[in-house]
């Protein structure tokens, strides 16, 4: 845990509700991973949603750069929230620290967010029961909120979750 | 260099063309980085432009967490290019892996770059001349376009610049 300087805020009941806000209305994500053999940290796109507990879940291809370095070390983080017009650096983001799950394809837990993925990425049907694509699942450890210039925020997994 | 395989599409003119593009279209962008005392990839947001020589440049504060991660470890990633409706993975991106630069505020070189990155952002001038921030610039060393669904490329530094 990092100590808290005068740029971070105290956590507020805006600040949580923000946050969940910011998940649950997210359709995709900026993932960071560390790159296999480089150890660079490596950002692309998710198409992203949440599962019954309102964990940020997504599907991925064994094929994808992401895919591989997850399966090599599950230490990420997220990003979402998109800026809408003006500065962007005004709207509010959350980077999401923590570790990956993957949610293997015989399992029954694939069953359950195979129905809430689709129901927010319909056109995902056309490959989601490809071999090679695996739900993979965010364990959330701490968050970094971003209200806007000013409104800086440290949130824990119990803040969000 | 990591070997080509079957997933990788071999390099064309179109290719290189949606690459710039999608970078000099680019209004703000996802930057990778490694957190100090963690090494845990973060991502986080930043406002971009591009100087005269087509590099990409980003204004920080000292207090954001980004900036203190780069001046810690100048090694990076930055995903520019956003979605429009429908799958969002179906629209271009591209990851510019590289080191980022940061200019001196006493440099020549700042007031080179205030007025291509003010005219991107004209907002910024509420801030630009605060004394914790600075400009960065994005030394690209490769790149991962996705062009949408299987139209994945690995670029190179000449590819883009």
């Amino acid at each position: 845990m990092k100590q808290k300087n005068k740029t971070i805020l105290d956590t507020s009941t805006d600040a949580r509700t923000l946050a969940r806000k910011l998940i649950d209305e997210a359709n995709f994500a900026a993932i960071a991973v560390l790159e296999p053999g480089t150890g660079i940290p490596h950002v692309s796109r998710i198409a992203v949603a949440t599962d019954n507990n309102g964990h940020l879940i997504f599907l991925g291809s064994e094929l994808s750069n992401h895919t591989k370095a997850i399966i090599k070390d599950p230490r990420v983080s997220i990003m979402v929230g998109e800026p809408g017009k003006g500065d962007p650096l005004a709207h509010p983001r959350i980077t999401l620290i923590g570790e990956i799950e993957k949610i293997e394809r015989s399992s029954k837990e694939r069953d359950l967010l195979r129905a809430p993925y689709l129901e927010r990425h319909p056109k995902a049907k056309l490959y989601i029961d490809f071999g090679d694509f695996h739900f993979f699942r965010l364990h959330i450890k701490r968050a970094n909120l971003n209200g806007g210039f000013g409104k800086a925020y440290e949130l824990t997994r119990e803040d969000i979750l």
